[in-house]
Order: structure tokens, then sequence, then C-alpha cells
């Protein structure tokens, strides 16, 4: 069952300052690729805004993750990490532990439901993580991992509801503004909320003129239900192509959320798909589909974008060619 | 008919030295993209080379073409140019010289075949083309286009048999040299060769110890006969998924290749495709078949890649999304 809580229980003694996250930034800049910014006339034109658009699709593995993976495996000690790493996880975070352990040279044990998608498992063995297989559930995923960590004294990294996580996914907002200045707003996609409570934090920090925008798929709301609400509303049932954007936010993230974030949005499933599509057709990069669910806010005019200098961080481009989601069988038949 | 000649007919009193291709490079500067040069640790590992990876899919219009059309366009001067501009394309020129002609303020009339796909049609309109149609045969192309020149008084941009347009293309090659030392290898791919004899042209200028090596489909290898043969061998029947590789080498372009290409390899089709899915699957970048071509060649290892330093430049990224050649009805349906 997911747990309710208010946000004002939080212990915010931790909370990473300016210093944590150019810390972070140091620590992990070896590791990690500077992405770069791109910008595209044909976006500026159609939308009458300055787009820019942070590109962590080409990030290490494929997607933001492994900032803040990377940064949680080196803010542990020797003796802590003696036993290595766990998770559990379908999604990038699975394949971004993998890299940041054996970067390290410790072993990472990722749990993962055996109806994963094949290319995520082989990716997670190509960067060396030890998987153990589960029944599809939360409630297995938890215990199975439960069982890992006792047989294997790994030590657990949560994919987001972690600081350092944390600290390390604000790194990417903080490239961002070491190269573009006087932003007026900054949009990233809120799933489990690492990403947003990460780059929030950033522009706390380094461009606190700049207004933070999330966008969620109206068919996983949970972020926005709560921020509305102003308390924790768990992630039922999302339906949605963006599937990196169906968990809930955490104990930690949604209280950054919720003080530095000042607005979410949603959008369609049928705006995510043309939005996704309008970034591989115009700007020539793959970007998943969670990653085009900010531009889709633009396309539907969520956001009041005339004129204005918009960031957009890319969260990840691993999608499965195989299966694009504006290819069905009968439109390729004829 | 396809003509035949010898190449030490042409006159090479006004091929491109290094001064004009500099100059080329300033006059275009202003209206190009400086194109980002890509690595990917994913196949260095995998081919045991350094391999870089300059990015013309992010050039203007999605592909190289857009540099020579510019030079063409800018290197003629106000009179010559009062009419216009006209071509016959079906591709990538089209929409280039289109751009270029708008961004000189002069109309660009476009030759293309009736049954070019709409995509190409809509973007030429896009940039500001004006089109007329006609039967998609090479003779019905170049009969209608003498008539749109006999009624408009435009001047003709061949696509790549112009020295304008070859001094254009290397600029390509001459950025990557800018950025990147000591190339053992630079890999093109060849169709009607401006690309190629642009490239040829830069290494002898700007990196005269790296070898030029060219990839070609073998199911379009004129390039290929011809250079072997040491003899013009028009392209008859072409049968490529890599559609910007169809035309025959042109009278100024074949000389320079004979001339300053180390080497052409083929590779099949199953190689272009798998080179363009792992290049779409890795790099987070989407090319079209045609500049898979000089990748195919190294999964192939028609190429001694091994601890050597490659560049391969990237021709373009105009794909039509809806048919993606992995893609087949009967797989996704399942």
């Amino acid at each position: 069952m997911p747990f309710l809580f208010h946000y004002m229980n939080s212990d915010f003694s931790k909370l990473p300052d300016a210093a944590t996250i150019s810390e972070s930034h140091l620590r992990i800049a070896p590791f990690i690729n500077r992405t770069p910014v791109m910008t595209s006339n044909s976006f500026n034109e159609m939308l009458g805004t300055s787009l820019f658009i942070k590109c962590e699709n080409f990030q290490k593995v494929g997607a933001f993750k492994f900032r803040g993976a990377t940064n949680a495996v080196l803010s542990l000690s020797d003796e802590e990490v003696k036993n290595g790493v766990a998770t559990h996880s379908s999604g990038n975070h699975a394949q971004a532990l993998s890299l940041a352990a054996k970067n390290r040279n410790i072993p990472a044990f990722i749990v993962m439901p055996e109806n994963s998608s094949k290319v995520k498992v082989e990716a997670v063995k190509n960067y060396g993580g030890q998987i153990t297989f589960c029944e599809p559930t939360l409630a297995a995923r938890e215990s199975t991992l439960e069982q890992v960590i006792k047989k294997t004294h790994a030590v657990e990294i949560h994919p987001y509801n972690d600081y350092a996580i944390i600290a390390g996914q604000a790194t990417a907002a903080k490239e961002l503004f070491e190269e573009i200045k006087d932003l007026d707003i900054i949009m990233a996609p809120v799933g489990g909320g690492g990403l947003l409570s990460g780059t929030a934090l950033a522009v706390k920090y380094f461009s606190p003129k700049t207004i933070v925008i999330a966008a969620e798929p109206e068919q996983a709301s949970d972020a926005y239900q709560s921020f509305i609400q102003k308390k924790f509303i768990p992630s039922l049932n999302p339906n949605t192509i963006a599937d990196g954007l169906l968990t809930s936010l955490g104990t930690l993230t949604f209280p950054i959320i919720m003080e530095h974030v000042h607005e979410i949005v949603t959008v369609s499933e049928a705006s995510i798909i043309e939005a996704m599509k309008l970034i591989w057709e115009r700007m020539k990069i793959i970007v998943e589909p969670s990653s085009a669910v900010p531009f889709a806010a633009l396309l539907e005019k969520k956001v009041d974008a005339k004129n204005k200098r918009i960031a957009i961080i890319i969260s990840g481009g691993n999608v499965d060619l195989n299966i694009l989601p504006w290819i069905d069988k009968n439109e390729n038949a004829k």
C-alpha cells in the first residue's frame, strides 16, 4: 500500500544546498557526459519562443538517471559500498545504477519484474548488473529486494527518494544555467520527482528568477493532484505511454516540489505522441515518450510561452525502436 | 541516356583550391549550422576504434546539401540570380536550394517527380520553393526543368556537378579537421559524389595524411565500378534503401574522386539497415539510410578499423518516420 504523509513532516536538514550540488557535480564530472543544449529554428518559429533543449538522451545509459546514480554510488564510503548496491527497477535507473557501480568496481544487484523488456534486461546485463527476477507487482519487487539485500548486504539506492540522487539530477539544470542565461521558464517531466526536485533546487541556487513548470501525463497525474491538493496522492493505475512517469512522488521529492515548483500542467497521450514525433522529425534526436511531455505542454498551450526563453530537460532516449507509437500495423500495411 | 566520358577530359583549372574552400566556408558560415562531432563509447568498444561522427543530420534542412546549395547561391552575382535559381530534385537538394534561395530573397524553382513523398513536397513548400511536378523519369525531369528555365530565366544549380557545390560540401570535412586532429581515415557515402569529392579536397588541403574511403550500397555500386574500371559507369537500375545514393557520378566529381579518394567499398542492404538502427539506438540520433552506409562498411569489416582514428560524415537525417525498414507489419502485429 502506498503510504500517506504530510510534506511538512520531512527532515529538511539534509536538503542539498548550493555547495552540495556543486560538489556533486565535481564528483560525477569525470564519469558523466556534459550533454549539449540544442535549439531548433523550426520550433522557435512554431511557438514564438526561444527554446533550449538540454539533451540528457545523450547522457551515458541514455538518461539523466546516470547523474543521480553516479552521485549516490560515489557519495558512499568504501566501507558502506563494500557489498555493492541494490535496487528494484524496470527502467533507466537499473541501467544507471549498474554502470555507476561498475565504474566503482562494486556489484549492482537489480531486481527486475519478469516481464521487463528483453532490451532493458540485456542493457542491465551489459553494464554488469546482477539481475534477480520477480513477479511484476510492487509488493513482489519490494520483498524480493529485501531478500536480495538480506543475502548480499548491499546498500539500497532508491531511484529518486534520496538526497544524493536528487543532488545528482540537479546537475543537469546547473550545467544548463552555466550556458544559457536569463531563462524565463525551465520545464521537466515529473514521475517520482527526482529530476524535477533537483531541477527546482538548481533554479533556487543558480537561476532564481527562472520559473519551474513540471509536465505530467493526464493519465498519470498524481503529482499534479498532489500539488493542487497540497497533500500526497499516490499514483494509482497510471496508464500512459510515458513509462518513466508511472511512479508516485517520494517523501523527499514532494516537499521540494511543493516549495520550489511554480506549476504542474498535464497533457494528453495524443499530445505526447505528437510531441515525441515532432522532436524526432525536426531535431533529428531520439527522445523517449517521458521526455516529450514538457514539449507536449507547449503544443497544448498549457504554458504561456510567447516570447519567452524556455528550457526543457529531455530526460532520456531509451526507446524500443521496434514499437513506435505512431506506427500501427494497419497504417504500415498500406 | 547517361553520357560517357573519360575523366582526364575535365577542365581542372577551376578545381576549388584551399583558399576557395576557406572563402566558401566564410561565405556560408552565417547561414549554416556548425554541426557537432559526436563520439560513442559503445561503438568504440564494439569496433576497437576511435570513431568521430560529424553530424550533418543536424545541418539546416537536415542534410549537408545545404552547405553546397548556400555556397552556390551566394557565389552568383546579383545580376546572375535576379531571376532566381532552379533544379530538379526529389530529395534534400530541393529543400536545400529552396532555403538557400529564400535566405537571398530570390525564388527557387524546383522540378519534382509527381510521386515524390508528401513530406518532401511539404518541406520544399515550407522553405518557399515553387514546385513544378513532372513524370517520374529522368528525361521528364530534365525536359521540364528546361521549360521552367526557359520561362523564368532562373539559373540552374546542379545538385553536385558544380564546383561551388563541391566547395560548399568540402566545408563539413574542413570543420571536422579543425576539431579532430590526426585522423587516420575519413569516410563518406557516395551518390553523385558532391560530398565525397568535397571531402577528398578538404583532406588534400587540410588533413593530407588522412585516407579517404567512400562507401556505397552494393545495389547501387556505379561509383565503385567507375573507380575500379577507371572509367565512368552510369547508375543503372539502382535498388537500395539509401535513396540519397541513386545517382551517377558527375563530370566534375568523378575526376576528383579518381585522383583523391583512396578506396571505395560496398555494403549490403541488410548491413545498411542494421547500421542505421544501431546508430539510432546507441547514439540517439536520427540518420537517413544513406548516412548509415559508411558505418555499415565498418560493421562488415570492409575497412581495417582496428585502433584507428576514423571519422564518418553523416550526410543527413531526413527519414519518413512512418516507414522504418526494421519494422514490418507482421513483426509489429504481435
